[in-house]
């Protein structure tokens, strides 16, 4: 049976740091199921059409990774999709806390609901799509932090 | 001499986790007030006073709580009131760390107050009222997490 | 009833951080029953009957205060004495995260246990038993962070 | 190609959370290896041999599982097998940390080496395998946090 | 060489807990060169030019210290005045972590930017900007955690 | 005036983390003054002498820096020297934890001590000598962690 996990997010912008944990995923399971999360708009750079247009963008080169809307709670899209797998990635013992609360209240709406989870590498522990924008938003460099469809769509969204 | 403790709160809205500490601290104090404290109302799902009845209704089954509205600063009220005694929940370190900074900012306002804390249980400790109305603004089914009066006054509140 | 709170511990030794917790209690309470935990005597510096000694002779000018020899689990002795409350002092988020885990165990153990907690104050969260131990062994001077019998006997125990 | 997990620790002894964390594991992968470390036997209240002895006993009812030796750096046992995958329960945000730094420092010396984490379930979180020693070695009853193998083994090795 | 080190912040406003990490840093370093850091106007309570002129007139007492603004991205700030020195307190781990990612994210950007950290006093440690405004704004009295000044603007701020 | 920070630890053994520091800190200030703690040499790998030794071949190439044996309180070693700086390193949030209760009782006991801090770069952070000892005792390669002298001295200890 193929293993398919997957991988929500906002992803406002997708960074170095999300990129890495798709691809590690991506040589463990069979599908990697990347979810884009809607969001109020008001509290977005990107709009979710431009958000899954840039994800979409920069996982071309990875053969088993799709890339697909989530415009409701993720444990209904899983139900209804018939997945049980979800991939969180952790920077710190702060993301730790909070998808400990979300896993704990995921599981008790979804019985069989798996969540299994990757530790950010050195390398990009630090980067933060917040981090990202706030740097972008000040002039600054973000060109090592994100891929470079991102950093190209940064600095047209911010020109305007 | 009756022993009053006091449980200051957003309550927005209120939920088992809440009700769980009221209900323990029940048994231990003579007298529980449940403090709900006034917010900017464009920040609450729930006005001051829907949020004050909503917390009334669900504790009718407690014989030594009573309601009150908080709507000065917590030391004020307690001065006023000649009470000293205050307890909070703890759900993780992260709750831990913001009330170890509310404590020594009230202390020293108010030298003989007492905070105490209590621990959520396994079953609470992930349900936040945060928690609660994401959940709810998604869809989702919330009945596991709050009282009753509670996931029908937010169906009403987001049916609108 | 009379409310009766248990404060177990090793207090190996006693310090200025267990004084305040007791005598904060000690205005809440009826009761504060102090309970020194029996250890293994090759991992602590005074042995169970020095350590109650002491404890003893640090919490004479508080009235509503008993010492108690604790050498059985707690929820056995709480069983046995039929009290159900137990304090305990939180200096940190790393004394929170261990207190969680034992109320966690705790009430698996015994339904009805209830854990109530309490902040040290900044001028005494910092102190421990084994810090004062570590100075005490170096040569320095703990008078600040530990009763004055504790004091004298540290100076006993280290000159031997 | 056949999955293959491999989860490795001390086991002295195995508990229901390691137990939960091994069947949640056996339905995502194809094999799951649990790897019994090799500790200074001073360290340890169960000899290697009998913490292998005792997890393969615990284990009998999932098929796809092995149990095996470690006695050497993991890395070079997941070399010498050809297995690049470990799996790590987290039970609190303590051991979040141990594990980044564990990660860190693994995967400097074995560049394609993959870790995924399972977050423990509130029913078993506060588990841990000191703590269960510590209840037993005072006469507690543990039989709720482990195999019943492991609680007939913990009352033969205290009663001698 | 003179060894000149920044302190950049928002100071929205400045309160005990900056002025002592200005104050121990003076005795330290030839110069410390307060970095007042601009800020979208709606998020902060006191304008830019506003929050310079306060923290200023807080300064006075201390001849090694100057302010300036702080309005594009740190490091080009540093790289523009080639100073490489950053200070900056730390109140709690939530500010340790915080404060990594920063350090982490800044390295990225320039090679030899070096910045160092102290621990506030448990006298300041509680003191945040965010808390101060809170209790002004409950009508509370922040004149214990606030310098003279900044009192005194806070009550014409709020009184407007 | 010149200004010197003493930069006090176990050292056993000094690691690529610690270099790190000590590189740092030889740029910041005129002289950097590694001190070597005296420690119960039941539990260190290293004699004080060597542990002495193994810091001094390894800094030689920094000019501002020297190496000297702690074998009393910190504070009473500042005291004597008429120094009042000193410098630690942070690796993480625990650090950090352990450092603020340290600062906190070194304070209490020196009014002028000044305790500085760096935090490790994500290369050397998740480094530590006990982790280096793990490594090196389960026959491991620590080349990539530890200067070469101590590579050299780990391998002459363990060949033993």
């Amino acid at each position: 049976m193929k293993k398919i996990v997957t991988y929500p997010g906002t992803f406002d912008p997708i960074t170095n740091g999300h990129l890495e944990i798709i691809e590690r995923a991506s040589k463990i399971f069979d599908e990697v199921a990347v979810l884009v999360a809607k969001r109020d708009e008001k509290n977005t750079l990107f709009s979710l059409d431009e958000r899954i247009e840039i994800v979409k963008s920069c996982v071309t080169h990875i053969k088993n990774v799709k890339v697909d809307k989530l415009d409701k709670l993720l444990v209904d899209y899983l139900k209804e999709h018939k997945i049980n797998l979800v991939l969180r990635g952790l920077r710190s013992y702060k993301d730790f806390e909070y998808e400990k609360e979300m896993f704990e209240a995921n599981i008790t709406m979804l019985k069989d609901l798996e969540i299994i989870f990757m530790i950010a590498t050195p390398h990009t522990a630090f980067i933060s799509s917040s981090l990202i924008k706030e740097i972008a938003l000040n002039g600054g460099d973000v060109s090592q932090f994100v891929p470079k469809e991102v950093n190209k769509r940064l600095k047209e969204k911010l020109r305007r």
